[in-house]
């Protein structure tokens, strides 16, 4: 066992302080940087990682209660991110580098030289995510992509794990450092206090967030407050509901069924994407999903804030009066069997408000329709959602309608599959419009996150030897750029 | 002369929901088009836009008092605008198209075919700004890169140019549904009341804003205080500094001044990007310069708000015990002349608070330095700015670190130029970190301001006919798209 005996203690303001400070006088070293220099600092990180996953495998397994296969599976995804993000700087499209050349014939009167490209914004603090002790934290989505970008980042450790945030942070700082990073350049502190703190912080530059709506919300109207507003990404809350017509149940009903009870019951239903509602025919057959939910084992939810929110949440569910319990969850000794209940569709119309919340943990509810128009209408009541999944057969004649609907109301729209497991990818979003995220224009998950830490700077009739080399006429990075408007020839 | 005597009452709250409302049913169908559709109607508006010159310019004239050739000037600028946004459309490189196609063997776990495009946000809230009528109001770069996006636009109409702002709505909407743009896409309100109440409008997705910090910071305010946060783009303010080396100063002096004097009573020193500072070389002659500056033409203001702001800030700028008066400009009949100041670096620095601080009309102040090393400390002490201006010689030595410090705190370094006279092309940006705007990441002018009505939307294993086009196997649109992380081979 690891010892969990120990303490950490919150750091203090002058600490925080001397953090940013460090981390501000990092901040055009490590931005300046050469793609390649940078790109070997994360493939450093990565390494280091990977080879103390004995050590931090168990940490993790001791404070957050997920299994050790989860555990590994997690830290290899997180080291294959960081490695990801390695190739997207050396690549360098992120940089959008763009020339127009001066043009004493441009429509609206002579243009000059002028040169734009993306920039690293500063110092981002990152607030990692319980729920994803490697991917979502410390060294998780937030961290590669930031430090992508060439950001310093301070890591507000997740105190459900804040020994893994510790131990994770002490790796990665010497790996970037043994790669010739700036001192300063990641870091991690401690402390709920500390963490509004370094949101208000003037060396601030972003912030990246993962986590509950509530805590999400406090965090953006603080940045939004400040006397000079930061971006705030904040990841909060998703339904992730499940449409399923009539054809797709008749047609695999058994299967749609099992795949719906493995995708909320994943990890304990603390996935942000787990589905937290299906939609399927009034008449469907529900005994068998039921068996499948009562036969699951019970297991040990993140910690005493995530289990006091299930509970809470469960209890309003399961005792609301337009919902009925098809399978009532149990606690034994800290550990959760999963909770399944029934509604109609019209009834959760009628109790948005309460049916149609995020309640994190091992539930889901199923919502039965007499109607395929029920289906266009409850897509239509939705807030913002990470994600939407339509289970449908070729020819459905609602399908094309509900993705319609879905993509103004989603991220990430699905089609048979499930919604838990967000693959790592240039094309992927993990995003959506409020309460999925706080920042609608981006997502916290694939390559393309990293343009959340970037802002364009143009130069114009910069000469040659003082322009960046992104910039300059013979391309020294050979980065891909845009001259005129169009692709530069190779 | 124009009649000035009819009045313009303020929108209803009933009539903004009403407008809003169709604004919101418009959306996806206007953004639905195709874009050779989306681009052809942009067109129809420039077109009508031109034709309507002889009308729209002397109502511009009466209401702002700027000269005709200032107006038609504008006008065309605000019509080429419409047509490169329209360009950029067909192009069809701005919705970022993005194809992983499915990969067993990819690093993580196998990867699902995943396709990543930009959709509309949905309706877009503008203000248009007072000074520049046509190219930054009703029709301007805001509801050009709106519209392009596939947004409707809602302009709350500039108090300062209300005739202008409905008739400039009349033609474009009446252009736009000609070209077969759905009701509802483009409309004109009025009212402070109304701009509040269309900032928290829930079917407001975004805001567009050009004007001054304290209007804009509040809208912004309110903007992230909805139940449902949206983004706020804002240009608020900039003092646009002008460093002058030695060498520059030695080798060009005459035309550095004189270009600075054109620059800063450019449009009655209106302009967000007028040089609001400029740092020589102590012992600098600044004669010839006072009196080409004494010797400019009076010019009204744009109104009574602006001179009474001018009025207001150039009387703490002349009152202050650090700053001498070189030429004290005089009101006769509402008409300006220049006030050109000055004070030394060490005072700049010490009273920032005042003198860092824009003053919008016709003043500017001229600070000498003792050493060029404070040059890059008053680039240090800068806030956010839209522009920066270095005028340098080859081989100075202050050069490259200043234009470092300054690509930190603007959106525009310029060199051996002036920053009046923003080109509309590709690699502009008309941005920069807070206050200069109050979103870092985008620019207000150039096609890539187009980025900022523009969300993620990721389609997870949908089924070819179900996709939008612009993501099919067979690129129906003929778009350049990314696959596998790669451009597409054409």
């Amino acid at each position: 066992m690891t010892d969990t005996t120990s303490t950490i203690t919150d750091t203090s303001e002058a600490g925080l302080d001397r953090v940013m400070a460090a981390a501000e006088a990092a901040a055009p070293v490590f931005g300046g940087l050469r793609p390649a220099e940078r790109a070997a600092m994360l493939r450093r990180a990565a390494a280091e990682l990977d080879a103390a996953a004995d050590e931090l495998v168990p940490i993790a397994m001791a404070e957050s209660h997920l299994p050790e296969a989860r555990c590994r599976g997690e830290l290899a995804r997180t080291t294959f991110q960081l490695r990801l993000f390695a190739e997207t700087v050396e690549e360098g499209s992120y940089l959008e580098a763009a020339i127009d050349t001066a043009d004493p014939d441009w429509g609206m009167g002579p243009r000059p030289d002028v040169r734009r490209m993306l920039v690293p914004l500063g110092p981002v603090v990152v607030f990692g995510a319980s729920n994803f002790p490697f991917a979502f934290s410390t060294a998780g989505g937030d961290t590669a992509s930031a430090l992508a970008a060439g950001c310093p980042v301070v890591v507000k450790a997740h105190p459900g794990h804040p020994r893994l945030a510790r131990r994770t942070g002490e790796v990665v700082a010497k790996a970037l450092g043994d790669a010739g990073a700036p001192e300063g350049v990641f870091a991690v502190v401690f402390g709920q206090e500390t963490g509004r703190r370094a949101v208000l912080h003037p060396r601030t530059a972003a912030v990246g967030f993962t986590g509950s709506i509530p805590g999400g919300r406090a965090l953006h109207d603080l940045a939004a407050s400040r006397p000079r507003p930061i971006p705030f990404y904040g990841e909060l809350g998703s339904l992730n509901p499940v449409f399923v017509t009539r054809a797709a149940l008749a047609a695999r009903g058994d299967a749609v069924l099992s795949g719906y009870a493995d995708s909320f019951t994943l990890g304990s239903g603390q996935f942000c994407t787990k589905p937290g509602v299906l939609l399927v025919p009034e008449g469907t057959g529900l005994e068998a999903l039921a068996a499948d939910v009562a036969g699951r084992a019970a297991s040990r939810l993140l910690n005493e804030r995530v289990t006091e929110g299930f509970e809470t949440g469960l209890a309003e569910l399961t005792g609301h009066r337009v919902t009925e319990v098809l399978v009532r969850g149990a606690a034994a000794e800290g550990d959760w069997t999963p909770t399944l209940l029934r509604t109609d569709a019209a009834s959760l119309l009628e109790h948005r408000d309460v049916l149609l919340e995020e309640c994190f943990g091992p539930t889901s509810l199923v919502v039965t329709y007499t109607d395929e128009e029920q289906l266009v209408e409850v897509a239509g009541a939705l807030e913002g959602q990470l994600t939407a999944t339509v289970q449908a057969e070729d020819g459905d004649a609602v399908a094309a309608r509900l993705l319609a609907v879905l993509t103004e109301k989603a991220g990430r729209v699905l089609w048979n599959g499930w919604p838990t497991g967000v693959s790592v990818t240039h094309a992927m979003t993990h995003g959506g419009p409020y309460p999925a995220t706080t920042s609608v224009l981006h997502t916290s998950v694939g390559t393309t996150a990293i343009r959340r830490f970037l802002r364009p700077v143009t130069y114009q009739s910069v000469p040659q030897p003082l322009l960046p080399e992104a910039l300059r006429d013979d391309n020294p990075l050979g980065l891909p750029r845009r001259v005129n408007g169009a692709p530069e020839a190779g």
